[in-house]
């Protein structure tokens, strides 16, 4: 095999062509057997294969700097930066990263994970560059739906100021280009000159303001619209960025190697800002991913024949099991609008948007400005319900603040993937959140402990007037342990009697809590576990009750700013008996792997927890 | 007077233009009047006299509903919505606002403070709007600084696909508009079609690689650009609008009120997202306002006959003390680089501009794009310092995390106006930064007691090689049983020997703690006062040699999340003695009025602090 040949990018500059074919097809095939069982990001990673040569046979990134956007398309990059050996275990337990580690290699300068960082980065690296007298080249990579976040714009905004050389390389492959930077370009421009075009337009309106007639004209007529801004996106982008005061490469087929050679090569020369403007195709080569892109974007194992998913979720997530709530909720208060920054799929909500799809707004990769509008909504009466991973509600802590807890405005923030991740890693754990949200003034924060409980609490966040930050896992279980009743703040269930101590479990460490009271028990302990699914307000009836036995806190998030010195204060504050020992996670960034890998890296699986527990009961005898 | 009769807009709408330009005299004398005895921000509101009356006019803001950008240029708005009689008492404690505030009128219907909003909110409501099925119109008022920041690009993209009746009224004061939207704009390609153009640039190019003699002829080629950038503004703003899907209105003369209305009333009219361009000139009819706008954006009180400041200040500002030991450090270490948003003056950075103005980098209104360029400063080898209000520190969170922490890289954070804030109130306190930044996994977190303590920090923070938080207050003062010695992370100095309790004190709570040690004398307890200025690290070793007596925790920060919390579960965990009790801003935002009133507000006076200890002095007995 070629590839086994390529021991680092210099190897690849050694061949001819016909070789760089061949090599193409192979990593290909190993793209899709390792992704089809471990998981993770096909079909951006097979979109860019030759793309990813054609860069290593033009430039040094031994010296020459490349910043991946989001990351998750390194992989290419990976196996022929010495790390072909180590491939099979990509997302796993100690091995490689789906995302650039500076650790993994000196080819990895700057690590990312969420959107719209890379032409920030870039820049800084060539600003640096230029400071300190050094010459190599700097390439900022990213994807289309990248430039839909606000951070890009600030950076072009600044690199065209700068006048520093570097290198905006964008994959075009033609997923939501039309959406995003054909909004920005200037095809509306070029389709109002037409005539035809602007009476057509003012029809639509006419027809638009006739009920039920004119909703599906209407609808025709944009999606027409969306056809002709399509078609003119490729002239489009030159003057987008040319008026950023960037010049322009391209557009160039992504799949040409000596055409993307001879582009490269250009651009590297250049001695300025330039983009260059490559077009892809999302999951080239293998057939599966080229017909459903969006399925072989991030995928669980699969079945490399027929692309189908290698085991059928046993329940559904709990987004899916919170949109199919929404979608009841919606269909009797018209007020109800949902919110996601370009993840329809990842929060459930596109089921939301097929059923109401006036009412789920997409704002592209813009989590900052969907909190401030979501917070207009609100203060002009709607119940806007914005679905977003934690990890990426780090995003608009400041629009949480400002816009919408400072207002009061009920605004209730759904924030999918919390606590300890997986396979994603460290750039994805949703580990701060209790930490930003419990010290503002007016904010209610809910855990669900399992989707029944998460049901109840999205049908109470109706009856109340305030922001709700409403945390959840991505598994939607159900605890047998739990009894159906409505949810009411301030005021946890006991999910289990116990004589020797309590454990205070939030959101999901309800369900490890239980386990870890059974192993307690074979340690002679008997205790009790309390689903403490309202961070805030606390129970303080609870906490007053449970006062006559040591009690620990227990939670999936960090132990600073969290949940249990949370509990800790408050009962300092009120002369209550304080927790014996907040467990969460310490001072560290959590590695990638399986879910209950990471728990024990963190103590926070039944085992260790028992130890711990019974360690520290043992120090209070 | 005329401005007396003014109750309410309607009244407005009975004048004639004559009177309106009475008027509008009349609403700029009390402006300088009021501003120059309360401080606040005078050139902005004196530039939209006119564009304010025209706007109450046209609409009805009963219904019809403005968003204010920042918010800062409220103040006529705010004097003819029946808020005259109070408009003396702007920015004072229990007065009128400095910004928007809904508790205040029902003419104000969204709250900002924070910048680039605006759009966002504006099109949330919007499309309320159309859910429920009202008419209405929506106007998001900004000025062209606004526009640098992100979210403005997210909210303008989004806006445009939504094709929802929204106006963006864009106030061009001439400030900012050619760096800004110029750059945006198609000047570049318009400048880069002539060859003298051409030409003249890559000699500038040429001539910028040879040092010395280079950078001056750089600089005048530089300037003739901008010169050139600016005078196509307004031919570029139409482009840049209507690529977005806007409608165009403009430019306007922002000080003639009967073209405004007339403007205004086809804005009105239009059934989709439109923009209307007013030029205005800051500072307008208030002849050392118009001539230093800069100085009179934000000011403090003033003699209206030569605009001089009343008091100066006795001590320079912490931001001067920064700036000046950032330069001396910058002068011996060739990778040190500054970084604002928009804030020269604010942060002192102007200082350190004049004396390395290539090393000092103005990015806008661009916090997010400033923390990860200065990541990847920091990763290809500079030492950047990011200079920043600690309430729009908030706005970077997530850079903060993950691409500065994630990498451990050594970018510094200097946190300016931390703690209780003043006149500006709620949206401008910085309470929430210790929350932010303590959980976060090799994060140093230091608020030096006073301006020598930070000197040293500053200093410190070349010799280590991770991330640092730096919080200070505005105010430059020192302290006078201050021993300068070099700093030392995670240790902690006693300031004051007492032998009943210790007071722990972080940042300027050091001063305070001392006062309040002097009172608490009175009531014959003895407080060892302690300068914990090195927060994350703590000081192990002090902590565990104070457990002999009772301690206390003071901080500007809100209780939760904060030090005292972060002490106390440590405390905790090391089995010590844990604080009796900490002090800091209780689960509420804090009003605008004097810092010392504010304090008292918050029970972190010296007095209040006094009978808060020993109350629970006694309890302890």
């Amino acid at each position: 095999m070629l590839l086994e040949r390529i021991r680092n990018p210099e190897d690849l500059r050694k061949l001819n062509q016909e070789q760089v074919k061949i090599l193409s097809a192979e990593i290909r095939q190993e793209l899709i057997r390792t992704v089809s069982r471990n998981g993770g990001h096909l079909a951006s990673n097979l979109g860019v294969v030759e793309l990813t040569l054609a860069l290593h046979r033009v430039f040094d990134f031994r010296k020459d700097r490349i910043v991946f956007d989001v990351g998750h398309q390194s992989y290419v990059h990976k196996m022929i930066t010495g790390r072909l050996d180590r491939f099979a275990t990509l997302r796993q337990y100690g091995g490689l990263s789906g995302f650039p580690r500076r650790e993994e290699s000196e080819y990895d300068c700057f690590e990312t994970g969420h959107a719209s960082t890379s032409i920030s980065a870039a820049l800084g690296m060539a600003r640096a560059r230029d400071y300190l007298g050094e010459d190599y080249s700097v390439i900022a990579f990213l994807g289309d739906g990248a430039l839909t976040g606000g951070m890009c714009y600030e950076a072009l905004n600044d690199a065209g100021n700068a006048n520093t050389r570097m290198i905006v390389l964008l994959n075009d492959n033609e997923m939501s280009i039309a959406k995003n930077v054909g909004a920005l370009s200037s095809s509306l421009t070029n389709l109002r000159v037409s005539s035809e075009w602007q009476n057509a337009k003012l029809a639509v309106r006419r027809f638009r303001r006739i009920p039920v007639i004119g909703k599906p004209v209407y609808n025709v007529m944009h999606a027409a619209k969306t056809m002709a801004k399509t078609a003119l996106v490729r002239a489009d982008s030159i003057g987008f960025f040319e008026t950023l005061g960037f010049e322009y490469f391209g557009p160039i087929d992504g799949h040409d190697v000596p055409g993307l050679e001879k582009t490269l090569e250009r651009a590297k020369k250049f001695n300025g800002p330039c983009v260059i403007h490559v077009k892809t195709k999302k999951g080239y080569g293998y057939e599966q991913a080229e017909e459903r892109p969006e399925i072989f974007h991030g995928t669980p194992p699969f079945l490399v024949e027929t692309g189908d998913r290698m085991e059928k979720p046993d329940c559904p997530s709990s987004g899916h099991i919170m949109a199919d709530t929404l979608m009841d909720m919606a269909e009797k208060d018209s007020r109800i609008v949902a919110i996601t920054a370009a993840m329809p799929m990842g929060t459930g909500l596109d089921h939301f948007g097929e059923k109401f799809p006036d009412r789920m707004i997409d704002v592209g990769i813009a989590e900052e400005h969907a909190a401030t509008m979501a917070a207009g909504l609100a203060a002009a009466g709607m119940r806007p319900y914005f679905a977003v991973y934690a990890t990426f509600f780090q995003r608009c802590y400041d629009q949480m603040i400002h816009d919408v807890a400072m207002q009061k405005l009920p605004v209730v923030f759904l924030l999918d993937r919390s606590g300890v991740g997986g396979e994603d890693g460290r750039t994805h754990h949703g580990l701060f959140d209790f930490a930003a949200s419990l010290p503002v003034p007016g904010m209610t924060v809910l855990a669900p402990c399992d989707t029944r409980e998460l049901k109840q609490m999205l049908r109470w966040t109706l009856t109340q007037d305030g922001p709700v930050i409403l945390r959840y896992a991505r598994a939607g279980d159900d605890l047998t342990a739990w009894r159906e009743e409505s949810f009411t703040p301030g005021k946890w269930q006991r999910l289990r009697k116990g004589t020797d101590l309590s454990l205070l479990c939030v959101g999901t460490m309800a369900r490890q809590g239980l386990r870890t009271a059974e192993l307690l028990r074979e340690k002679g302990l008997e205790a009790a576990v309390y689903n403490c699914s309202s961070v805030k307000p606390l129970d303080l009836t609870t906490l007053k009750k449970i006062q006559g036995m040591p009690y620990f806190t227990l939670e999936e998030h960090m132990r600073t700013g969290g949940f249990g010195e949370y509990v800790r204060e408050i009962c300092a504050d009120k002369g209550f008996r304080e927790p014996r020992a907040c467990f969460g996670v310490d001072d560290q960034f959590l590695a990638h792997g399986s879910h209950s890998l990471l728990m024990k890296d963190a103590g926070l699986d039944p085992e260790t927890l028992r130890d711990r527990i019974a360690a520290k009961m043992k120090e209070s005898r």
